[in-house]
């Protein structure tokens, strides 16, 4: 999916992305075989991802530059907290997981390593390091939905699939491409792929790649 | 008013609380004298104040302790930035203020002061450092509106103070002082107020209320 | 002085610079007129001023981006906490002012906006935004020292002007500007100047000008 | 080895402890059958990490509470910065390692996410939680070299042993120690550990160890 105009050449520039979006996990999350026991770990995981998913998009809010900018993040903010966390605690008592074990979840080290790198990322660069650094994953996961939606899957995991490559989650990803598109433009200029500043976002983007590509290795 | 526990025994230990409640500013507000110009300058101003008293609430989600706590900081900010802001765009906008020149005013440095400093005590200290530096302004409005009500006042800006001595404003003063006594209680103990760290809180408090009081004269 | 390359740009663009490097203050500190009272209000403050200076430079060891950058701000911290606060106890000795007053000191408003402006734009920002808030200060008293040492000057507060216009603190600030230059060039590129980018630093340095400015009016 | 009274409380409670300070690359590295390839592994990992460190320690002196804090604290960057890097530099180079090469090294996941955690927690937490963060790596670092030292060793790996075991590095381990325990008892008082607040501490240091503990699997 080419969603803005910043994210194809991150993209491209990252050594690990197929790593990332092209994993065992996901192929066995696609045919059925991924064992139901490697999703329950992989969504408990998740449920504390989004947690610090949502404190570093609050903290792209104190770091934004206009008001348009804080209210695309907040939006985001207020959707983690208010929708995902509680459909992800839905989806988790379906599958027999209690709030009270979501909560007690000991975070994987992968979990930890990028989640911890996206917000230090954030706290010591500014608003465009943060961004570059979330961008992985907000987009990677609409690349891998759409492209798993696309490509035919068994009914096994079709809610995770169908939420990721759906057109609310499609539009989101849109909506976040132009938010880094309008954010870069407004700070680098039309001509920001030639400043060194830009090496340094890649070099956010293609980090946290790495650390989303070990991600899925968590729920081995 | 007597928000919560934490609020009544910090207003008592800020030398400044008086100065910052019961200003000329206030009375000549109450009593209908406040001159138009002064009234629209503060009002400006506040539009800025707003955008980083936002942030600073944003900052507040990145640095809670509690899914709980980040859902009740996270309201306030979407309330903030979809609301309020509003609000104030349409409240300039029939005073003759259009959003170009709210978004061209020039802050004026009792207006930095305050909000730098409640982003820098955020910054720099933790969660409750910035709920200390917070309080004063979400708690000390509260108290002015009620206050104002309850005495009577001119009809020239009773819109101003039927909003923050009205039932929604009071009720989010008495949330924010849920949120900070759950958030010193669940750090702190119950015997918070013996312990070193409050007479830090303490002074977060009252420098902050100390830069309230001079906010007002922002306007003279 | 023309300090680099960026310094020269950015005190062009800031309204305020006259306002702030020549004010009454620094006029009767030039001929001896200033009151010693006066001079000591300052002095005390401006310990205080130097302890978040300190915290200042030590933020941008944490925000900068190459091990020369961190060991340059480190060297500055280490400069601050262990030379020059040491001599401003002792000047202020000499004065009759003890260590347990000197900490016990009220920071002014003026004292607060400027310092928590600078740190504010630190962590919300990065390290650019940061080297730009802190310019005026370092370079300013450069260029002040630098004018009152060589227009002649009353005996009476020679030791300041000897401090801020001598060789060390000049070559301080060489120091300082090829730090800011190195820094700007090695993300923005050659062309900085004509970035977006520029001109948020640009706001940086003229609204910590204006709050510059206004820090000689404390000792009033 | 007990250094001061909060790490051994704070060791104790840490479930990963041992697995961090008797691990088979230790044993190995003891008696001398770590192969070389291996131990240049860890060396340059460890160069990348000191970077990191030394800024965490000058976010330490940003988030100080007092002047002897902040000095203690910046002792110890200005020690990592101009000392320890260099020493890392020339032991590098005898082993045939270029500052280049070094500084070209690929952060492995383990080291991003030990490094990253310490800084989130001290950018989102306050003081106490940095130096909660820290000490694993500290004092974990001087009481295996103590153990080392004391249990005999082969000679290959003497230096190493030898420099974390020896007197200057168990001074410095004490004097964090002390720094902690003040720190500590400067803001939570003589009952810390009944508080809520020493828990969140404990976690991380916990936390912290946990990481640590990985971080020697990173030389495999």
């Amino acid at each position: 999916m080419n969603y803005g105009t910043c994210f194809p050449r991150w993209r491209a520039g990252a050594p690990d992305w197929d790593a990332y979006v092209r994993t065992p996990f996901l192929r066995s999350l696609a045919d059925g075989s991924l064992p139901r026991h490697a999703f329950l770990t992989y969504l408990a995981q998740d449920y504390v991802f989004l947690i610090h998913f949502a404190r570093a998009w609050s903290l792209a809010v104190a770091k934004a530059g206009s008001l348009p900018e804080m209210r695309a993040c907040s939006a985001t903010v207020h959707a983690l907290l208010e929708t995902e966390t509680r459909l992800h605690l839905d989806l988790c008592a379906r599958a027999g997981i209690t709030e009270a074990e979501l909560t007690a979840t000991v975070e994987a080290p992968q979990n930890l390593a990028y989640t911890r790198y996206v917000l230090e990322a954030g706290y010591s660069g500014d608003f465009l390091d943060l961004l570059a650094a979330l961008a992985p994953c907000v987009l990677g996961y609409g690349e891998i939905g759409a492209r798993l939606l696309s490509e035919g899957h068994d009914p096994a995991y079709a809610e995770w699939i169908e939420t990721y490559g759906g057109t609310d989650y499609q539009a989101l990803c849109h909506g976040t491409a132009a938010l880094i598109d309008g954010a870069v433009a407004s700070r680098l200029g039309p001509q920001a792929p030639a400043l060194p500043r830009w090496h340094q976002l890649q070099d956010r983007f293609s980090t946290a790649t790495r650390l989303e590509a070990a991600f899925w290795t968590l729920a081995g």
